[in-house]
């Protein structure tokens, strides 16, 4: 079907992700010219858009998930140098073979990752990696949305000056404005790595051109020692000075955020990408999302590259959101599940600055999920909004059968229906045989 | 086929979970009166048992999980009272609803539970509830392997004295002696809930029948507050006092367990099940894993029950208890994935005196399952171990397929061939409903 088709989802849930988090039983989805055009309970829904195909899916049908930070073409280097310790993992591993990376190889890690969070039921990425425009190639074929950030670091000698790269990175996002699924960022890789005139000449090309920046903040603990003993201000404050948050930021991780930079980051109207499973994985500690969110931050659950977590899985994530904030605060109230829903959805679109994404309500994309929910897991469900709960807490992103983005059936009954998959798959296997040298 | 037929299973990986963790592939797995005849890489295999079964399954083979605390039968309270604080959710929500359940309910929320838990690769679970015999009733028809804790507490009038719940376990035990599935332990619930008395009649009679003892154990920073302040002992250092740790003895949880209670825990030879999910969501903390292997004590990776947690899958913990570990020592070295697999297979089946499974080795039992690897989640293999580690970091127990039981075929590509799942799941929801009150 066509994104220019009109079509009716009826689902026996429909969870729009409004600010109420409605659950509609039986409940519809209308969309038309790739947006929603109507979304409600089925008893008093209008007449479906004239011509539209009309679908009885049954199950849960929610909006597609948004992944607020990733490297998802690592796929590639996935479980390579486990067990290792971290920085033999990336002196003897992951930095030497992402140094033999060319940019198909970028392109088929993408689809490969594309693939993966389609059948996760995520339907934008917003991705950092090497060879954006293979990137973008890679999720335009998988038909998903995806922000694309052109990483701009210093220290690589093969990707030339940071601001060569911020150069082809514009260049960039000129070449691609016609692409309704694909945003070009940039994508400085921390305020820590890049010399105070890169970081001002980022903040002045994002501001002119729209263009968010999507940065690593607060890994760790102690990577901003040398911005604070130079400056004497934390990382977001130095990021401040230079007028980089007046732009439309996205700060990855932010583990290490003081109160006072959550503030600032409320007040610049920052959001930040919480990264569970990887800070869990890399034991980099756990993010105060409880904090950030009563500061006025607005969080996307994220799952960050493949190589650290070691799968695209927001679902997932956003249970490990939970846990990990009711572990951190010893306070069984400190998340719960309309957070993790919000967090994975709304307030993820909100994070990136992305209003157009992340709910069923009229005009948004039409970026919609159906999750089957004939498994032991889902029971029982006595009310509607009981199906909430059991998705966060039960369920399993396993369980997403059928995806669309911007009204386009992308994977149907489990298959991806943009890509070849096997074919992918053997690329993939060949790269990672010829990356490890 | 009868648990009598003999078998050989070919997996494209087999691991069949010993101390070295080895992945044969091709492999195969002989199974012969359910056990295992022979495990080994394919090349050089001996001939199939006489009159066996080929099958030819592909994928990855492994020992079936298993679950070291649980108390499935709570199936029929997943999702009640959610986001309700603790306290509320327990004295509003739980009990009430427990007051109201009979037998015939808790042996559908076991079916519930185990028809959940084979169809993700778990084949034996370490149970606590009421209504043990119920217990035992639906794991027998589930054709799923299980040690059936008798509850036994204090202060719950319907159930009588806590002697008379020993009384009739113990006359239980005598009852299923014949059943080679099922194994009755003793139940007491706590060191904190029972009294002196009671304790040493359960490991009077748990000696003298070697009766395995399930046991909570340091779930809470408070709960043992009583029992120090009457003693001047640690609530395991009390139950020493008492010479119950010289039973055969599971404690559940040890999130409080001080380094001192481990190093008695390992002399007595007492295994602990590691519930992450369930004390992660109750904001319990994290229980020392590292030190209480590192002092020698033995460790399966548990779910608790499903009212707090809120599914059954093994796999998923897993996961967690590495996450957990590394984020409790800020060390990404803490727990890696043989610890992991070890911890739901061989270690766990340590843990509960059981030597008889949780490994393909010859003579232990034919519990297997069989993972489907085609998915991006399994990408890229380069070389056989590397499915152990993609499978612990990306993988679902979503892809386990099939499932055999002392070698019966009791989820055959992801239908449980035991139970007549969609007339169990109406009536726990019938349950669900009337116990609501």
């Amino acid at each position: 079907m066509s994104g220019g088709a009109s079509l009716r989802l009826i689902g026996d849930y429909v969870a729009p992700m409004d600010e109420a988090l409605s659950v509609h039983s039986p409940g519809f989805v209308d969309v038309t010219d790739g947006r929603v055009a109507a979304c409600g309970p089925l008893s008093g829904a209008p007449l479906p858009p004239d011509g539209a195909v009309v679908s009885n899916v049954g199950g849960l049908v929610m909006p597609g998930m948004i992944n607020g930070h990733a490297h998802s073409a690592m796929t590639v280097l996935r479980g390579a140098g486990e067990g290792l310790p971290l920085e033999r993992w990336l002196s003897e591993v992951v930095w030497p073979r992402e140094g033999r990376l060319d940019p198909d190889d970028v392109e088929v890690g993408m689809m490969i990752g594309a693939a993966e969070m389609l059948r996760n039921g995520v339907t934008t990425s917003n991705e950092m990696y090497f060879f954006p425009e293979a990137v973008a190639a890679g999720v335009a074929r998988a038909g998903m949305r995806a922000i694309v950030g052109i990483a701009i670091i210093e220290g690589l000698a093969r990707f030339g000056t940071p601001e060569a790269q911020l150069e082809a990175g514009v260049a960039l996002r000129e070449r691609t404005l016609g692409n309704p699924l694909v945003e070009i960022a940039l994508g400085p890789h921390s305020g820590y790595n890049l010399g105070d005139d890169t970081l001002r000449s980022i903040r002045d090309e994002a501001i002119a051109r729209d263009m968010l920046i999507h940065i690593h903040v607060a890994e760790t603990p102690t990577e901003g020692d040398a911005v604070t003993a130079r400056t004497g201000r934390t990382v977001p404050e130095h990021l401040d000075d230079l007028g980089l948050l007046d732009a439309r930021v996205l700060a990855a991780h932010g583990v290490w955020l003081t109160e006072s930079d959550m503030r600032l980051f409320a007040a610049r109207g920052v959001g930040v990408a919480h990264c569970p499973g990887s800070n869990g994985k890399l034991a980099s500690g756990i993010a105060p999302v409880r904090s950030m969110r009563a500061a006025g931050v607005p969080v996307a659950v994220s799952t960050d590259g493949p190589a650290s977590n070691d799968n695209l899985d927001v679902l997932e994530e956003a249970r490990l959101a939970l846990l990990f904030a009711r572990l951190r605060d010893g306070d069984a109230a400190a998340l719960g599940v309309s957070d993790a829903l919000h967090m994975i959805t709304r307030e993820a679109a909100a994070a990136l600055g992305r209003n157009d994404l992340g709910s069923l309500e009229e005009g948004r994309a039409a970026d919609v999920i159906r999750i089957d929910l004939d498994r032991p897991e889902y029971e029982p469900i006595r009310s509607p909004s009981d199906v909430l709960g059991l998705l966060v807490w039960a369920g399993s992103s396993r369980d997403v059968t059928d995806v669309w983005v911007a009204g386009e059936h992308v994977v149907d009954s489990g298959v991806v229906t943009t890509l070849p998959l096997d074919d992918i798959r053997a690329a993939g296997r060949r790269i990672a045989d010829r990356i490890a040298g």
